[in-house]
């Protein structure tokens, strides 16, 4: 903590690098792109965790686990699937050790104990899970069947980032199974907006909601419905999916019905995840150049107490005030922490609190002592405001709502200013080049246009909005008819 | 369900692999040896790891995530840990899967994309861990260190049974550094403690604690600490492990801080674990030949209403009385359902309560609403009363706190009665073959001794009992001296 961090302004990517580490998040391991999440990013994600699993439970979702490996020949069953993932997966090939027998004291894998079989370690976990629904499923009595997953996956990213893309990550990964198309359609569209609840009102980060072009869609979807947000550097974050999968999986698994007629029919599927990449949204979203801003909902300490003090005396009594607030505080349910380490200095534990975005930071000192005050801090505003010890836990409380509103607005407004309608592909590039942002622009329906596009510009469709006004007009690239505009993006 | 399960008596082992998968707690899956944990398994686990993470963190403890493989060079870093896990791991040798050159729409491994360095799946984490530790610890200011870890992990076991012993499982593991020897030490009696409450309180097993002798002690460890639990059928069940691992870890992984007087010293370390082994004891020890029995502490649904009605009008009726008892219920925080499944007939519905143990069933008819009462059946005892409805959850509150004591004390009473002092090698022979259970015995202190009982009975040291009594004596097999009696038993 002793050196600042790189701006934003300087080298965004440094600087978001630099804050995943230095505010104690998560850092690079000794395993090649898997991280390690250190507590206090550890402590951000069990909130998130802890909401979304009462959300999916409140729309009638249940837990369960399913094996971490994937028997090749089950990974292959749904082709595109299988594609889709099979460039980016670790694969088990052995089961034993030995001491080698060239090397003292080194080992080797012994190559007698080779698998008949090769396992994959999950890159998600559709065909493990539907060749065990197979036994699940008789008849309609069994649907809706309604199941999440919390677990690790592994793909084998070449270019990985902390957070954003890491060979291995957490994650959920919802598994359902419906009697009709449109059963599974709603709950596709359904968890899409779980998830646009969540992140907004949880994370304080604006979502637009939309669906995937044919090119950008899970490998085995029919449809993939998306929550798209944009970063502080004009880059568009994917922080979640909804997929409607058909009968696809039902039929590579040959997982079918009996209907209330008797008949027997595959049943339709949606799969939805949400991982550890929102950690990054929720830092590249609010952050600003002294570190991290938490919003309320999210911050492990919402509030930190700091003591001020030159005698043990002086000490004493803040401490005596520091214990009032707290159980005050905590009579309200907020989490707050007394920071009494006599190993750090004020100034030090300031910029840790700072660095780590607690919400607000109260300080004591004599003169609070006398006057029956405390200095309140805004980490967002970085304002200070001097309050009476009686009206603490209320002004805590409006403060509290206040950030957590002020972030999500915050974080609109820059989104609203960022998307820029364009009709010539002249501004469409030039939007790229100075403003940044989401490009609303007609587009011919075509994965050929989507192609060259992004080849040209590196610019991709994030979604095709769900509130997409149907109006003609005409490609931006290839000047044939569209039907509506969508929103292109460089994109994380 | 329409099958009567195997009875203990008639043959034990099929008792509990029938119930496992009929109760819908687990089954296999298609990977060898590894489980599918079903979603009525799962929400007990999730109570259990509730309940332990409270206690974890009322102790000081954080969570953090560490990545799921391991180089194969850290692996071998500390000797004996090596070699204690080395022969049943799972190797990931490779990255990326092509195209079948000779098989259309096939798979197989690429052999271009071979690791430089085998990673093993992590079968337990302090290599992974230590080698980061090193990176967090510098002074005496960042001790002690105290985290857990929610994981998954791997051990290619060659005989696997669901929740006993599966290739792929879940557990948490602790790894905690401190300054001191003493402290260590301390850390990891208390974290035994934490075990034994929490599987005393919460699941109603009894357990023993003690340490393990040298051999059965975990690879690595100096000490290590346990505790035991005594199955239906007389085996023994190790319910959970807390290590003290002295300096070896921080010195394979030179792991050093400097202390108040700036010297550099290695940290000493512990490492705990308890995994989904332990749904395998809160099957064994509580269940009957009618199915599972679960402690209202850790029922997904502690009471389950179930409607009993000819007419319509009486299933309204009924749905009202139901609705007033679930709400008076939840009020108190009793989970409680209402299986008002129009699919299933009432009998069917006790069936699959009692299968799956639910503690309270309360079933209402036309009778109850004429008379303003309830029928509540106990599954523990399989006793029935009627209640009135005004005396309702007064009765329910008090028979949850009953089942858990009486389920508590009734394993209490089999695991006393279990425990056999002998003095001489015929009666140990004698017991391990007509009464089972544990055996009190005195043991010459030498690995030779054990290994030569261990192989002529099956039977193994479980521990020797904190609460030991100093007593002179002479080895039950070798007749050497011998301080004091410790537990031997057949184990899972």
């Amino acid at each position: 903590m002793s050196k600042k961090l790189t701006s934003r302004a300087e080298d965004y990517s440094k600087w978001y690098n630099e804050l995943v580490v230095k505010a104690d998040l998560a850092e690079n391991s000794a395993v090649r792109g898997c991280m390690v999440i250190k507590p206090y990013g550890f402590a951000i994600w069990e909130k998130m965790q802890a909401e979304l699993d009462k959300m999916f439970k409140e729309t009638g979702h249940q837990n369960a686990y399913f094996p971490l490996f994937v028997p090749k020949s089950l990974f292959e069953a749904e082709e595109k699937n299988a594609e889709g993932f099979a460039k980016e997966c670790a694969i088990v090939t052995h089961y034993r050790l030995q001491n080698d027998p060239n090397k003292k004291g080194k080992l080797r894998v012994d190559p007698e104990a080779k698998l008949e079989e090769e396992l994959i370690v999950r890159p998600t976990s559709e065909a493990i899970i539907w060749n065990t629904y197979r036994g699940w499923i008789q008849s309609y009595r069994d649907l809706p069947l309604l199941i999440n997953q919390w677990a690790n996956v592994v793909r084998w990213e070449m270019r990985t980032r902390l957070f954003l893309r890491t060979a291995e990550f957490l994650w959920q990964e919802g598994h359902t199974a419906h009697e009709t198309k449109d059963e599974a359609i709603a709950e596709t569209k359904l968890m899409n907006n779980v998830y646009a609840t969540f992140v907004e009102n949880f994370m304080a980060i604006p979502v637009i909601q939309g669906v995937k072009t044919e090119s950008e869609r899970f490998a085995g979807a029919e449809e993939t419905f998306c929550i798209e947000a944009l970063m502080q550097d004009g880059k568009a974050l994917q922080a979640g999916t909804s997929h409607f999968l058909g009968q696809n999986f039902a039929k590579a698994f040959d997982v079918k019905y009996a209907n209330k007629e008797g008949k027997q029919d595959y049943v339709w599927a949606t799969s939805w995840g949400v991982s550890t990449r929102l950690m990054g949204a929720l830092i590249m979203t609010h952050s600003d150049d002294n570190g991290l801003v938490l919003p309320p909902s999210l911050a492990p300490n919402q509030v930190v107490i700091v003591p001020i003090y030159k005698s043990e005396e002086d000490l004493n009594a803040i401490t005596e005030v520091a214990n009032g607030i707290l159980s005050n505080l905590r009579g309200k349910n907020i989490s707050v922490k007394f920071d009494n380490r006599t190993t750090h200095r004020p100034g030090a534990k300031f910029a840790q609190h700072e660095l780590q975005g607690v919400p607000l930071r109260i300080a004591i000192g004599p003169k609070d002592l006398e006057n029956g005050t405390v200095e309140i801090a805004r980490r967002d505003t970085l304002t200070k405001q001097t309050v009476n010890l009686e009206e603490l836990v209320e002004t805590v409380e409006g403060l509290l709502k206040e950030i957590q509103e002020a972030l999500f607005n915050k974080a609109l407004d820059f989104r609203n200013t960022h998307i820029t309608e364009v009709d010539t592909f002249e501004e469409f590039k030039d939007v790229l080049e100075t403003k940044t942002g989401f490009i609303s622009a007609h587009w011919d329906g075509t994965n050929e246009t989507e192609e060259k596009i992004k080849e040209l510009t590196k610019a991709t469709i994030r979604c095709i909005p769900l509130d997409m006004k149907e109006v003609e007009g005409v490609c931006v690239y290839s000047g044939n008819p569209s039907k509506g505009r969508v929103l292109f993006a460089k994109a994380y």
